[in-house]
């Protein structure tokens, strides 16, 4: 049953050309003009359009091993909402930023210059940086061990909060007469001296509309849970089952307690790669003319690395070998990938094809009711509070999402009709963070 | 004589409600629209409007010390200008960006975002950061000093520029029928072992439309102008008299042989700040206006900080006592401020006014024709190829000079009445440059 209270939210992931690995050779899509800004404007107005919370930008520090064979970012995301802002009224726009490889002061004043940019609509997608390649760029021989990119990211965390609280919500006064610009006395520094971070403060630009941008999060592992439980208000995660989906979100939903906060706090938004048809027939072509688009060398190879382990040689038509998950890589897609070639006992053409979609996030054909019921079915069932929506050919199948299946869902009184809040937190259902902890040991002292 | 292949340059220096000081107490100034992104757009369209170069946003990385009587940046830079990239046609886009505390594969990636997000009007304002509150916020006890800034300005700029040159300008070629996305023979990696940066590259962000931005600096001290010199292609620069200027001028221009540039490969922008009158004396009232709304307690304390001493407790009717260059600071400002004083013989409240309309920078009231004329002297008698315009108060003092001040220098032959560019180096008369090294070393050693 649904529960009238409850409301779904829309993220759309948006990706170059589309998520599907071979979008970009589709015959519909016009592969450069991904790397124009003029593509992800209309992007943006789409969604908007459609009543989506938001849009979402994937990143990383580093190219991409196998651009030969596919796009990549064409735009910094930061940069690119901040462009968007300019031109929409609405949607929120979610940037993914690293922990690991950016200074808290810098990041900190970024968001809450888009924040003010766009009126209130910026979300931080936080990421502690896996790869090695990143680091490389960045004057490390190697990435930092996951414990400790998990406690700089905390650490992060905590310096961008206090930074964004170090203005009180009425700290400028703009009084003409007086002479007075800001009440000093509403702004601090926040003298932070932690392990990893030194900061004085105060944040030079004032406090965000939305107190912080929306955060978050999509890591999986332990640490990663953890780190959600504590921090995010939004988690992305890559789930193939109703039932792996639902035991995530009570696990995620379970931890939050231990930090003092509740269930609605955090929502959780599985991907979904939708491929939309007329007809289940429609949808099945579709999926099908993507799929033969495929390049399975490319495909041998996105597989290697996120198995971490060297597939390029294997036979396509034979099941995956036995492989053990390396030292590099994420364990949970680890055990997501593998868990779906042996559940369905696929070859590795097949499970390249299931993987091409999504990159193990799930791919769903059929038509809008269809997708609809998924939706519904996982909204309903403990598994979603919403869907992170990753279409497989862009614009296209954003446009098709918004136009046959968002209505569907209106219908069924899933999803708002039109926006009634004017920021993201407010799309998103979540509370607008009070400035928390004013230096009490300060006060307590003098 | 004017030369007629030569060409005026017009930069719009933009600070919330004006560089005069006290601009946001002025009654025509609502002083919390600077705190809104419509402000700036609304400037960067009167700027477009009067067909100038470009616009600029000068930053620094901590809170002033006395926001309590005046404004504080109310946006980071690259993010406004990206927002304003998306509603602007031609106007060009510069961010001032430190190079002592930022990390060059990140910020190098930032302005070829900004670049291509604008179609080729991004430029960098690149600062060394010589306030110790920056330094204090990114984990320093205290900024570097300024050879060891320099020195990692320069090495910065040589990984910049070869992560900008790490895709040759062709690489992708998005070919739907081959499978084939980008060229990765155009793609290298840079490899950079240095002093202060390790970085390998490729950029993730294919090569900016420009080729790199443009770079623009506005050190004086030796080892600015020879960081200058050996980089930049616009100089923003404070100079009171038209003798210091071209002495500044000739010196400046002198130094580029010595890096293998002519001249005309850098312009030199000293600052004017156009207090703007139908009659001259329009224009002093307005002056007189502007300066009654000072608060000498804000004069004394930033007049104290650009010369490093403490005069806050200085009589006001009384000469500037001697003071001697402390450490903190800029020494080309410290001169050029003593020097006004005892050129002058003014007093300290007279000096607090002639500073306040533009921090040292040139004050000039007039008429529109009067204006004009000190712009074209300038420019003809080899003190500047161009102004950075700091408009008293905005967007008033902007709006007046596009409108009667553009046309006068347009008559005159002096300055554009349209862009016949579409990047902001072809607004600069400036080349783009190309691919320069392809680290022949690794070809060679093949």
């Amino acid at each position: 049953m649904t529960n009238p209270a409850r409301r779904l939210h829309l993220n759309a992931f948006v990706m170059a050309n589309g998520h599907h690995e071979a979008a970009w050779r589709h015959p519909d899509v016009r592969p450069t003009d991904a790397l124009t800004l003029a593509h992800y404007v209309d992007i943006a107005r789409t969604a908007e359009r459609g009543r989506l919370d938001s849009i979402f930008f994937a990143d990383n520090l580093a190219l991409p091993r196998n651009v030969r064979f596919n796009g990549h970012s064409a735009f910094e995301p930061i940069t690119l909402l901040s462009a968007i802002a300019a031109v929409t009224e609405h949607i929120g726009l979610i940037a993914t930023a690293s922990t690991t490889y950016n200074e808290p002061y810098l990041l900190a004043r970024a968001f809450a210059s888009l924040d003010h940019l766009s009126r209130g609509r910026a979300g931080w997608n936080i990421v502690t940086s896996a790869g090695q390649d990143e680091a490389r760029n960045v004057n490390l021989a190697e990435r930092p061990d996951h414990a400790d990119r998990y406690a700089r990211a905390a650490e992060f965390l905590d310096v961008a909060t206090a930074l964004w609280d170090s203005w009180a919500d009425d700290a400028v006064v703009a009084d003409q007469a007086a002479g007075i610009w800001a009440d000093v006395d509403a702004i601090r520094s926040i003298d932070h001296e932690g392990e990893h971070f030194q900061v004085r403060g105060p944040l030079n630009i004032r406090r965000p509309v939305q107190g912080h941008p929306l955060l978050v999060q999509a890591g999986s592992s332990e640490a990663g849970k953890e780190f959600a439980a504590r921090t995010a208000e939004a988690v992305f995660t890559a789930q193939q089952t109703l039932e792996d989906a639902q035991a995530f979100y009570r696990d995620l939903k379970g931890r939050l307690g231990g930090y003092g906060r509740s269930p609605e706090d955090l929502l959780v938004l599985p991907g979904i790669s939708p491929v939309i048809g007329r007809t289940e027939q429609e949808a099945r072509d579709r999926e099908a003319e993507l799929n033969s688009l495929i390049n399975p060398q490319y495909g041998l190879a996105q597989l290697s690395a996120m198995l971490d382990t060297d597939l390029t040689d294997v036979p396509l038509d034979e099941p995956l070998p036995d492989v053990a998950p390396g030292t590099e890589g994420n364990q949970s897609r680890f055990d997501l990938v593998v868990g779906l070639a042996r559940r369905e006992d696929l070859t590795v053409r097949r499970l390249l094809e299931r993987l091409a979609g999504g990159r193990g996030h799930r791919v769903v054909a059929g038509t809008p009711e269809q997708i609809a019921d998924e939706i519904e079915r996982w909204f309903t069932d403990g598994a979603a509070d919403g869907f992170n929506v990753m279409p497989p050919t862009l614009p296209g199948s954003l446009d098709d999402f918004v136009d046959l299946v968002v209505p569907v869902l209106q219908r069924r009184g899933l999803f708002r009709t039109e926006y009634d809040g004017a920021t993201l937190r407010e799309h998103y259902g979540l509370a607008r963070p009070t400035v928390r902890d004013r230096h009490p040991e300060k006060e307590n002292a003098a």
